[in-house]
Formats: C-alpha cells, structure tokens, sequence
C-alpha cells in the first residue's frame, strides 16, 4: 500500500484553491533592523520587512541580544531537560517572576510557546474545573480552539467582542462554573476587546477569565502590561497569557495568576510537564526584554508615531486600509490571487516584503495585506513604502478606498469574519 | 462564585499521593558540565548533576554554544514571525536540510518542540491518511498519546515492543489504511525498540511507520541518526521524529520524510502553522551540534565508555539497576517517599542531583532514580557517585540486588509498565 497519494493530494487541493505557501527565505539583519537579506530565486536581495511581528524591534536591542549571548555562554545553548527533571535553569525561575510582575499577579509559568501556554493552558485549567463551560470569543487564535477542544467541556462560541451575545449565554449557564476565553488585541483585524465591559460581566455572572494578551504585550500600558493594563483592569482578570516572541522580540509562552492556579497547571498540564525546558539564554533574554519595556516608552512613543504616519499615508494615497485602534494596519484587497500578486510585485520590484494574508486566516473575500510599522521604520521607508504600494495599486488596478465603499465599510467586512477560527499564521 | 478551591483540592490531591513536584532551581555551568550551582534554600551550593539529558553535553560544546551567540549578534534575538509570516529564517532553513541529511530523507521540518512535533505531526498524518487506523506502542510517550488523540482515528495500542501482539493488530485490520507509531529508547528503562522486525512486519501489512528517535538522535548510529541508522533501517522507515533539546544541546524538535508528506504536515499541522518560528540563533546552534556529531565520534565512544563504567561501579556495589542496552542507568528503588527521600540525601549530603522518578512517569511499584551519564562525568565523578549511592542505600535502608531477586526480574519489572503512557517529565 503506498500512502504518498495521500498527501499529494491533500497539497493538490491547497494549490487549486491558491493557498498553497511558499515561505520567504529571510536573513534578518539586526544591525539594520527591519532590513533584511532575501535569499530569492535569483539570489541574495536586500529588503524591508513590514510584517514582522517582533513589533517594537526589541529582538535587535543591544541589551536582549547581550543577554542571550552572555548567557549562551555562561550557561551552555540548553536546559538539558524539562522543568521536572534538571531543566529548571535559575534564568527560567527569574523570568517567571518577572512576568508576575508586569501583570501584577503572585506567579508566572512559563511554556515554549504562545501556542502551547493556550492549548495546555486552556484545556488544563477546563479539566480542573468540574462541570466547567467554557465561553470562547468565535475570533480567538487556534491555539486558544485547540485549547477549549482538548479541555473537552461543552463550549459556547460568542459573536466577536458582543457584550449582549455574551450576556445571554452567561445568563443561560448562570448556574455552572464557566470560563470566558478571549484575546485583547486580535491580530488580522487590530481591533480590540471591551475589556471592562466584558470583567464586568463575568463578574456579575460569577465566571472566570483568561485573556490572551499576545499582541498587547510590551505594547500597551505604561509598563507593556498590555491593553488590561492600560484599561487598569488587570486584577479583574483571573488568568492573563502571553508570548515572549513577537513584541518582547525572543520566543516562549507563558501564564500569569494567582499562585494555586498556576500550580496546579504547573502540575497537570501534559504539554508543560513533558517538554525541554526554554534554553536560560532564551528566558535571560526575556527577561532583558521585558524589565527594558517596563521602565521604556521610547519604543511604545516611536512605535505609536510612526504607525500614525503609515496610515495617514496610505489614507493620502487613497489606499483601502481598516481603520484600527492599533499598531496593526490591514490593507484590503479582497481575493487571494491578486493579494499573492500585490506581495509578489512588492518584493520584486520594490524589496517591500509584506506576506498575502489569504484564507483560512483571514475569511474569504477579505484577503489583505497586513503592515505592522515598528519605531525603526523611519519616514524615508514610510514614503517609499506608500510609493509603492501606490504603484502596486495601479499595475494590478486594486481596489481604492472609493471602489470598495468608506473605510468603515472595510472595518465592518473584517469584524464580520464569522467563520474565522484560526488567525495569525 | 469562587475557583480557587478547584485549583487547591487538584495540587492537595497530589500531596496526598506524594506526587507533588517541587523543582530543582540549578544554574548550569558551561565551562565546568556536568557541573551546577543549585539556589538551596539555605544558599548557592556547587552540585554535579547525573539527570541531564544533555546526553552527550553538547549544550557545553564551543561550536555549539559559539554558533548560538553568533547568530544572535547577526540576528537577533528572535525570528520575529511564523514560519509563513517574516519568520522563515535563513539558518531554519539549512537546520532542516542538515535534518533531512541526517536522516537520509528528502526533507526535514522544525517545531517549537520534539513534544509539539509529535503532537501536531502525529494527529495531522492521522488526519490526512482516510480510514486510517493508528497503531502505538502501549509505552509511547505522552507527546505521542496527545497526538494519536487530536488525530481522532481509531487506534490499537499493542503491548510494548511485542511483534506478535503487533502483528495481531495488523493482520485485523489489513485491508485498511494504517500507521505504527513507536519509539527507538524507551526513555524510562532504556529499552529499545526490535526495529527491523516491525519493519518486516509494517512491509508485510502495508502499514506507513513514524518513529520517535528523541533519546537516540546524536548518539547512535555512526553519524548519531539514532537506532535506525545503527540497525540499517532509516530508509524503511517512513517519518522519523527527533529532538534538538536532548543529546543535541538545544531546543526544538523536527520530522523528516519524504517532501510530499513533509509539506503536508507544513501546510496542515496547525501546531506548525499558527506559532512564532524557532530563533535563528537556536536553529543555528542545532545545526552546528548535528554537523558535529555527524562527524565526530568521540562524544559517543566516551559516553560509552562512561556508561559502561557507571554500570560496572553500581553493579559492584550491589545496587540493584535495571538492565539496559543504552546510556540510560535506572536504578530501582519502587516506592515514592523512598525514592524522593533518596534524591533528598543525594543532594543535601553528597551534592549530587538525580531527579526521583515517580508515579506517574513510571508505574508505582517502579519508582527509581534515572542517571544519565556523558562523556563527561569523569572517572572520580563515577566512584564518587557509587559510594554516595552506597551510603543512601545503608542509610535508608532501601532494597539491593540480593532483596529485590535478579537484576533479570528489575528489568521485567521496568518492561512491564503496562498502564504507564506518560513517560519522561
Ligand atoms: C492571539 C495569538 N495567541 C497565541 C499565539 C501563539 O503565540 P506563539 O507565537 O508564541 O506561539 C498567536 C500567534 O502566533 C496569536 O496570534
Ligand atoms: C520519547 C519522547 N518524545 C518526545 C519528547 C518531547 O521532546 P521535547 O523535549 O523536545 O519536547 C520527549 C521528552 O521530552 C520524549 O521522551
């Protein structure tokens, strides 16, 4: 019996269907962040990134990369072992108290992703509670859906940030233990969640909260607390997760509360217990990162400002971004095909690297280019970004802003994502 | 409503059992492996760690630890992106083709982890194969188990490395389409896995094979591509999952196969897809260790070598260790306060660090101290180590060859972990 048919056809359908990836070969630089190499078809090409997600350019901070090095060479490349068993590396201790910290709760723990601190998360924290609902905003990340679906509880999915839906379905449940599950910024359409709105309910109701800060981190709030932080809403929230690799610039996942929560997932959680243990020149380099944003808003400022900057230019340029409250700045374009080819001219003939954002991550219909400016993306690459998509606009003849209706038509088409389960990959 | 006793009566539980974990807070020494500083309750104090599973110490190995903080200064601390999204890195991608060398496989493809390797490659081959039916070793580890569920296919789970209980299953379900899931070193008794005879048999019913190899990678085989290049399987074998974390010194994990199957896992695997790539400073390092390896074998002749003495020194002091074919030495002591007790003594009196290994890594019954020698633990490490363990052994009065029968009757005793799916945390 041969299986390969199998698969072959199962990447056969990604190609008819256009979504077949290609990943981009990139060399950062971090000498000249967002600058990177692109190893292309035709070689070695220099060119800017503008979809990072290492938002605020703190993997290139002298004082992260030095921690990472130093400790590399103090303490060896790896834990050598999970947490239990000879991989719990003073580094990692350090770093757990650290976040504890920056959200104002007794203890952190720490995972090796984002992903895994919600799947393992999640699912343990829903299994620990008898008789548990669980009540999962329908827009949270995939990581946060494997987490409810492994915890294996009866779940309801409510409407994208709706208090009223929300309300409803505590009220129908009012009398079970129940988690409400939900993100702060959401990352394709940079809106975010009423945060006070939603504590209160869950108050009222009696339900507990887990919030996904993973594009808040380091970004929001006088110390990079995130938006619950900024909201002053922080102790109104019982569990608050996080990742170590997109504005903290490293890579890792964590959880912060009370203390006998987080030992009890320290104690159960599959995914926590049997894994190696983060290198401590990875947590030391967290941790740099993290004590560097929590006494800086130099990074906050400049990233504040010069996300203003690209969209007023593209606003000038007549380009069709959704308005968002945030440092993420989407570009409609609103079919797969032509998106592919609107990053495929920018990196070809402008070295603007901007990956498609094509369905499933985002819905159908709402494919789209999404920009994240750092403080390191300076006016002159501003301009020579707006230049340029200004002329990708005209060669593919995309749509404009008054093509496609008012940008609020365009908010509308993204917040309406309804089918949209799996975001940021 | 309030949760927190939820949460208390799960880590009270444990207390009661005895199996409530408190971990070691070590600080590793590159300059001086095994060696490590241990943050006692009572102060800093320099301790010899025995249960690494920086197997061969290569965390500690210049190249490695040199290639780390190299690419951290040209790089950056972190990828900054998925894979998809601005994270596909240079250093990535020749990690993976250094993966699939290794392997003698077409392609190689990196996770955040061996244990999210596992769980997302597992479940999406499951998935993408129709009708298939999932066939694993009852002593698979728990990263395995986690993936066998996800994928939601109906499974067997034969009795561990029986080939008739194996081919049982196998000859019931011959018309349909199937994959045997099993490991090479069973990391807890240190077993391996009859390997060319399950691939006779998986020949024979036409079933598709994927081998955990995260205790044999770098250390067997003549370029460290693990028991199956030992044994002159690797190309009967169709997916081969490793680790970057254990005797390679890093972090991570990986698959390699055939490009066919290794883009579908890519393009499907959401533990793949929906999180931030590994470091480029973290792949380099990985490289850097399997290039080593693949050329040098001074690092395995001397773990053996090592090995070999630490089980004669044990075995001439009457201390009753399990049998083993690997570098993995249990030494039994089948209860868990003992055992904890043991550890304690081990490190308070003699400095030395093993982890006590109790229900539910290992059945109860089967509790043991698991030490893990490397070519580093020294001659005068060794013979300190066996008098230590002597004096444990007087002191608490714990069981010797002559109590417990024949060392033949441990390793039954180890083998027949009959509910024990949870191995190595
Ligand atoms: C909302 C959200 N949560 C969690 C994650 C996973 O975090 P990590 O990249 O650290 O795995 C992501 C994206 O990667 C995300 O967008
Ligand atoms: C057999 C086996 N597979 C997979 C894993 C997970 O690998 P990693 O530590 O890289 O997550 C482990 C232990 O950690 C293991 O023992």
């Amino acid at each position: 019996m041969s299986y390969d048919h199998f698969f072959a056809d199962a990447v056969d359908a990604l190609r008819r269907e256009r979504r077949y990836r290609t990943f981009a070969d990139v060399e950062r630089d971090a000498t000249r962040f967002p600058r990177a190499t692109w190893h292309s078809p035709g070689g070695p090409r220099e060119i800017v990134v503008w979809c990072s997600n290492d938002y605020l350019g703190m993997g290139s901070h002298p004082a992260v990369v030095e921690a990472m090095r130093e400790t590399a060479l103090r303490r060896g490349a790896g834990a050598g072992g999970t947490r239990n068993i000879s991989g719990n590396s003073h580094e990692i201790v350090l770093l757990e108290r650290e976040l504890a910290d920056l959200h104002g709760k007794e203890q952190g723990l720490v995972f090796t992703s984002g992903y895994v601190s919600n799947a393992t998360g999640i699912s343990t924290i829903a299994k620990l509670i008898p008789d548990c609902v669980v009540i999962s905003d329908e827009l949270n990340h995939n990581s946060m859906i494997e987490g409810v679906r492994q915890g294996g509880r009866q779940k309801f999915i409510f409407r994208h940030n709706d208090l009223a839906h929300l309300e409803e379905i505590l009220q129908a449940v009012a009398d079970r233990p129940k988690l409400i599950v939900f993100e702060s910024v959401y990352s394709m359409d940079g809106d975010i969640a009423p945060m006070a709105a939603i504590c209160d309910l869950a108050e009222r109701y009696g339900a507990m909260t887990y919030l996904d800060e993973v594009h808040a981190v380091g970004m929001y709030g006088p110390r990079g607390g995130g938006v619950a932080e900024r909201d002053g809403v922080m102790d109104r929230i019982d569990v608050i997760e996080g990742t170590l690799g997109k504005a903290f610039g490293v890579v890792g996942g964590y959880l912060t509360g009370k203390r006998v929560v987080m030992d009890a997932v320290r104690s159960y959680a599959p995914g926590f217990i049997f894994t190696t243990a983060l290198p401590p020149a990875v947590a030391a380099a967290a941790t740099a990162s993290i004590r560097h944003l929590k006494a800086s808003n130099a990074e906050r400022d400049g990233q504040r400002r010069q996300v203003a900057k690209v969209k007023a230019a593209l606003a000038a340029a007549g380009l069709p971004q959704m308005e968002t409250p945030t440092h993420i700045v989407p570009v409609m374009v609103g079919d797969a095909k032509a998106c592919k080819a609107a990053s495929d001219v920018l990196l070809n003939e402008h070295n603007i690297y901007i990956q498609p954002i094509n369905y499933p991550t985002v819905p159908r219909g709402t494919e789209r280019l999404r920009i994240t400016p750092t403080p390191f993306h300076n006016d002159k690459l501003i301009a020579h970004l707006a230049d340029a998509l200004n002329d990708v606009w005209n060669r593919l003849d995309l749509p404009r802003v008054r093509d496609t209706g008012s940008e609020r038509r365009l908010v509308a088409a993204g917040a309406a994502s309804l089918a949209m389960p799996t975001a940021g990959g």
